[in-house]
């Protein structure tokens, strides 16, 4: 996507810069825009860890960098393990180190050049499922405009934006091709809490590429739904089951019951990428729990401040997990589908 | 409540000092407890309008003290307009101010005496009825706590604790009662977004109290019922209609979804000065708008940040309507009653 006149990828490799991979450092948007030049592994563990880089797309995206930097470093095996356990949720982390060790051991000679050209194909095909994702995604607010005066509104949660992948995003793919083509689309951007993902980085991007769009409080949806000003709910996801229970940023399940109290269509954007065959039950998923700090303290570019009292108890987890019986559709590279287990089983055959 | 030693009330009255009414000024808490002393009608108007003072309780109470300070100005019907206008949702605030235009229209002579008289009775009465809705909602704990091991966790939206009262809280007085009658409680405190009164005010409430409690962002109540932690969702009111329907806290209604959905008891806690008789459907109560800025910056004692890219709009709905049929149960002052007009209207005959 474009920023101040570049187009930027939010992870890329430099031919002439062999030796290292390069990231934009997310934790400083919507403040400051910085890049970070990734030289090692354990460089490559602390930005994903740290969430320099986050969004299920983008981490396995990173990580499948940070195997390449592990070839070179002779580390593919140790490197492997590490890189797959920074952090828990995402399935699309283990999915992209998983299929650089193949890669990796499929080469005879030559181990590094076949890492290097399995972390572009995997950037490649990120790129190409979401764009893939805006053109099926595109249909359904093509049809929601046809049925309505005004801008179709469109609720999100979180960041499933380009951001969040190599480019274009799942869930902002239909909303930047709607746009693009001309559609009134206008966007409720959940705050996103603890992180604020939806309000430093979905509504940043939004911003750029010129999307009408209003953050709210994630308390917000559901008031807005009861009152008929949502007409569709599209978030992104860090894994879905077989059977179509999807994990996603926590609060994402409180959307999805409110969706379907007011008949708010409510789907799920994907790259199958981010499908885990072999898993059925989404309560199996793995919940990361962050630190209490990240509900404790707040901060912008210039300072931080204290939420509540010195001392509070807090709980931060991470994602929660959506029935499949409250998703409409699921929107993949591959067309749209229902959450059930015989529908994505036939879209992924 | 007790607080550094001392029993405070929200608001009160000095007979030593009659030209003044003072509150606990809120906007300071859990950094720092300030108090103000108010001295004219335009003073407790801002007062509130600022929400120095919040909840309904206790703007009613407030309001109560405002037509004192009216009644002596001579300024009565026109500070009763002002200060019904303050805020929109919560009905207390012109159930008080109306309950005093009759006191002072009743009395012959000795207005401003008839103005104190009542402000004085209707906060009696409030600490009253919280202290009735604490042991009605103290049995609701205790068969809970006799239902299994360890302690009832109890998820509360907001603050509907002593300081949205005069003294105790409707939500809180069931879990003040329960904590000091030896009974194991643990309380979910939601963040409350955008003002965070949870995180500020409840969560401090409750640490001064000695009650377990753990803060977690609006968004974690979901996650949290579907894995079993949460037994018993309480909330307070703003307003409930004679069907049920209950405007409170925005996001009150999401956690209200989550609770039906996962099978968890969610109970309203409110004194009868809460009951708006005069409506049946809650989505044709008014619900406040409030200003962008609570949602783009967020403040401590040491300064602000902000939450997103400077110029990002933002809506910031403040209220929200829970459906009559998503609530298990009214806990009054009068006894607990199913959210139905049927039984609403038995309990206040």
């Amino acid at each position: 996507m474009h920023f101040n006149g570049t187009s930027w990828h939010t992870v890329w490799h430099d031919p002439g810069d062999p030796a290292a991979v390069h990231i934009i450092d997310q934790r400083a948007l919507p403040f400051r825009f910085v890049t970070e030049r990734l030289t090692c592994v354990a460089e490559v563990v602390a930005a994903i860890c740290g969430m320099h880089v986050r969004g299920a797309g983008c981490i396995g995206a990173t990580a499948a960098w940070g195997m390449y930097l592990a070839a070179r470093e002779g580390t593919v095996e140790a490197s492997a393990a590490l890189l797959i356990n920074t952090r828990p949720t995402a399935v699309n982390l283990a999915w992209a180190v998983e299929r650089q060790l193949r890669n990796i051991a499929a080469a005879a000679t030559g181990k590094v050049e076949a890492a290097r050209r399995g972390a572009q194909e995997i950037c490649e095909e990120d790129i190409a499922a979401c764009r893939a994702i805006g053109r099926h995604g595109l249909a359904l607010i093509a049809s929601l405009a046809a049925e309505k005066h005004g801008p179709v509104n469109i609720l999100t949660h979180c960041n499933a934006g380009w951001l969040a992948f190599v480019d274009v995003g799942s869930a902002t793919a239909p909303i930047y091709a709607a746009h693009d083509a001309g559609l009134p689309v206008h966007v409720w951007v959940d705050e996103t809490r603890p992180r604020n993902q939806g309000a430093r980085l979905t509504a940043w991007e939004l911003a750029a590429h010129g999307v009408p769009h209003t953050l709210i409080t994630d308390n917000a949806g559901g008031h807005l739904m009861q009152r008929g000003h949502v007409d569709m709910v599209l978030t992104g996801a860090d894994r879905v089951t077989r059977s179509g229970d999807v994990a996603n940023k926590i609060g994402t399940y409180l959307k999805a019951l409110a969706a379907r109290d007011c008949g708010v269509p409510f789907y799920v954007a994907l790259p199958s990428s981010t499908f885990d065959m072999s898993l059925t039950n989404g309560m199996t998923i793995p919940i990361e729990e962050r630190g209490a700090d990240e509900v404790l303290r707040m901060e912008d570019a210039d300072g931080s401040i204290a939420v509540c009292a010195p001392g509070t108890p807090a709980a931060n987890p991470a994602f929660d997990i959506t029935p499949a019986r409250l998703v409409t559709g699921l929107i993949t590279e591959r067309g749209i589908c229902g959450a059930t287990e015989e529908e994505i089983g036939a879209l992924l055959r």
